[in-house]
């Protein structure tokens, strides 16, 4: 089964939004076996989104649409599908009541305009939000499976996950079975992956791909069966393979991003974390508490940007500061060392570095960076020299930082 | 005159990679008076890539294709564009010596298989790569202009940019001027941005729309007109009016975050700022510091996770603590005034809440929030519930708590 998504929405046809939603979508679908042809953009233009809605229903069987669910009058997705289809718009009192509630448990005001958002094609079926306002919905028309949902993010995410999913499993039975695997991997270049992976990559079987991102480089696997025992047998294979070539490297898998991993570890471990942040400004900080339950594990954290800061929250002593520098070796191993005792946490990780655009001299140019982590054993240093602009500087560092946290448990 | 742009690559369907290069092209064609109506995405299959070029053809006069120009087997879009357009592939003897020439200067052995990079469809001017080693190309059917350019960002941009937008130009010579900018809100609705603005969103000159985000509504405005002048003053009007009736729920405009615009205003003022995150985790401090020279008022930021912490890093009394619990009014006041004293800054940002999923209670629920902000004439409190998950929680806290920042400096 081949589908088509759709997103609809000006604002991404005038220069400044990326349609995030469709590689999200992509990806629900084809864990569902459902492989994306097309991907469309269009714009709150009634004329142009029923010339893009037509056009899919002759190409793909499962059509998925974003946007234009709002209160206002360019959001127009509804109307347009409803007409093309030759449907009417029928208000839905379930979703009407779901939308009121939100309002009234936000103690706001009910603005009549959001009625609107409770009209569903006649036919269609809604599609709780259970995250904010506009309800999505679907029907089945000549054997197509058409969706709509929200634009906003979270809302198409949650609502794709908790509903939209299980319909379209419902509806599709595919006699194709896929399954996806992709590994992440940091501190290997991509070349160096292609090389030690080449013959699995080339051999087609299961389709293999290399992505370089800011968090390392990716390794998607996606093995296509006639039956779903034969696809999670090859992409199982194909993982363990790839794992015991590149070893450590291997830091996570699908999701799973670098803090979660940690985050495992330490509650495994039942150890504690603290952060001394400089140039990450918090970063570090803010990726580790973005788990749930990471307070169980991470105590606190100081964003010493100052060096005033650093020598009262981690006693860092000014001399030190002044004959090395607030980039160096040794400030990083005393913030590290610093952060750990005055925390009492089993673990704490430092960072100092020059994020740049300025500040950067010929001996200690923008990029470079040292990273600190302090245990009941003594305290490790690396340094580091990242390419890149500002932010590509600290997600690498961060990045870096939470690895270093990483091999110490996994070692 | 409108526009498709149309990315070739099952990379871009499958896998996880975003299409930034139609946002570029976009951006630039817009400035060259040409609007993009249509974005299409299609893999590397010959019919689809077929259909996608066909109604394309059908339904804009610009066509910009990018990718599917390199070396190797599934690179096919210059022979489906051939066979479409019903012409010969030409072997083109200035591009072959152009690829020629970048093998040679890199002392690398020449393989054949790169001679079909210099193929142009009969009738198509080739669009030298200075920083790759596919050349692309343009022509002209029956007033259908119609170019592809490889897929990798850089060499795309360099050739849109040095080439491809001076044969744009000269072709379309644009009746039509187009001047665009975005409006930024905070703490508004969208419905009640609707209502304030309708009538100027029903005007339909300029093209207004709402967009929803975590970061607020944005309000973008979109002037045509005849002449440059007019499209800017018409723009300008209606940014005046708009900005009249929103009053300082409008924060930012154009590229501008939450973030740099407090920035400037405490740059401005002369004043510093600290921070003390709970719930946020160091989110508030790692978009404060993302913005380059925010050392200059930026002084430093605790993330209390803990309730020691709480008491040890910014002196909150572990008395208050027990008596009103760590998310309460009472102890988002201490932090910041904790702060704000040991910083020794300006202002003292703090916050106070539960993101979830777990820690809610009925009289606390996930969502709660305490924004506090110190200052030298004392300190003010808010109470906020935001819906949404962890992440929605934490983000749109954090963009609270600049906006409260801000607040006070436009006060």
């Amino acid at each position: 089964m081949r589908a088509e998504i759709i997103a609809t929405g000006s604002e991404l046809l005038t220069g400044r939004t990326v349609d995030t939603n469709s590689l999200f979508l992509a990806d629900g679908l084809l864990d569902l076996g459902i492989e994306t042809a097309f991907k469309s953009v269009v714009g709150d233009d009634e004329k142009d989104m029923e010339e893009v809605f037509r056009r899919a229903l002759d190409r793909a069987e499962v059509i998925v649409i974003t946007g234009g669910l709002g209160p206002t009058e360019d959001d127009i997705t509804r109307k347009v599908l409803a007409r093309m289809l030759k449907k009417r718009l029928v208000l839905n009192e379930k979703a009407l009541k779901a939308i009121k509630d939100v309002f009234a448990a936000r103690n706001r005001e009910y603005p009549a305009s959001n009625d609107r958002q409770a009209l569903i094609p006649s036919g269609g079926r809604v599609l709780a939000n259970p995250v904010g306002i506009a309800p999505g919905f679907f029907l089945i028309e000549e054997g197509r499976f058409i969706a709509v949902l929200p634009g906003v993010p979270q809302e198409m995410r949650t609502m794709f996950s908790e509903s939209l999913r299980h319909e379209l499993a419902a509806h599709c039975r595919s006699e194709v079975f896929i399954h996806r695997k992709v590994l992440h991997t940091w501190g290997i270049a991509e070349s160096k992956v292609n090389e030690q992976l080449e013959d699995i990559l080339k051999k087609g079987k299961p389709v293999m791909g290399l992505t370089a991102r800011e968090t390392g480089v990716d390794i998607s696997i996606l093995a296509k069966e006639g039956s779903r025992d034969r696809a999670l047998t090859l992409a199982d294979r194909t993982e363990t393979e790839v794992r015991k070539r590149l070893g450590d490297a291997v830091y996570g898998m699908d999701s799973q991003a670098m803090e979660e991993v940690v985050g495992a570890l330490l509650r495994h471990r039942k150890l504690t974390l603290s952060a001394a942040e400089s140039c990450t400004g918090g970063l570090i900080s803010s990726r580790i508490t973005n788990t749930p339950g990471s307070s169980d594990y991470f105590e606190r954290a100081v964003v010493t940007y100052s060096n005033a800061s650093k020598t009262e929250l981690l006693g860092v002593p000014a001399e030190l500061i002044a004959a090395h520098g607030a980039v160096s070796r040794e400030v990083a191993a005393a913030m590290a060392t610093g952060i750990r005792e005055r925390a009492k946490t089993s673990l704490g990780i430092a960072i100092t570095g020059i994020a740049g655009p300025g500040g950067g001299t010929a001996e200690k140019p923008v990029g470079l960076v040292y990273l600190a982590l302090a245990t009941a054993e003594g305290v490790s240093v690396e340094e580091r020299r990242f390419l890149g602009d500002r932010d590509q500087i600290r997600q690498r560092t961060a990045q870096a930082a939470l690895d270093m946290v990483r091999r110490h448990l996994i070692a």
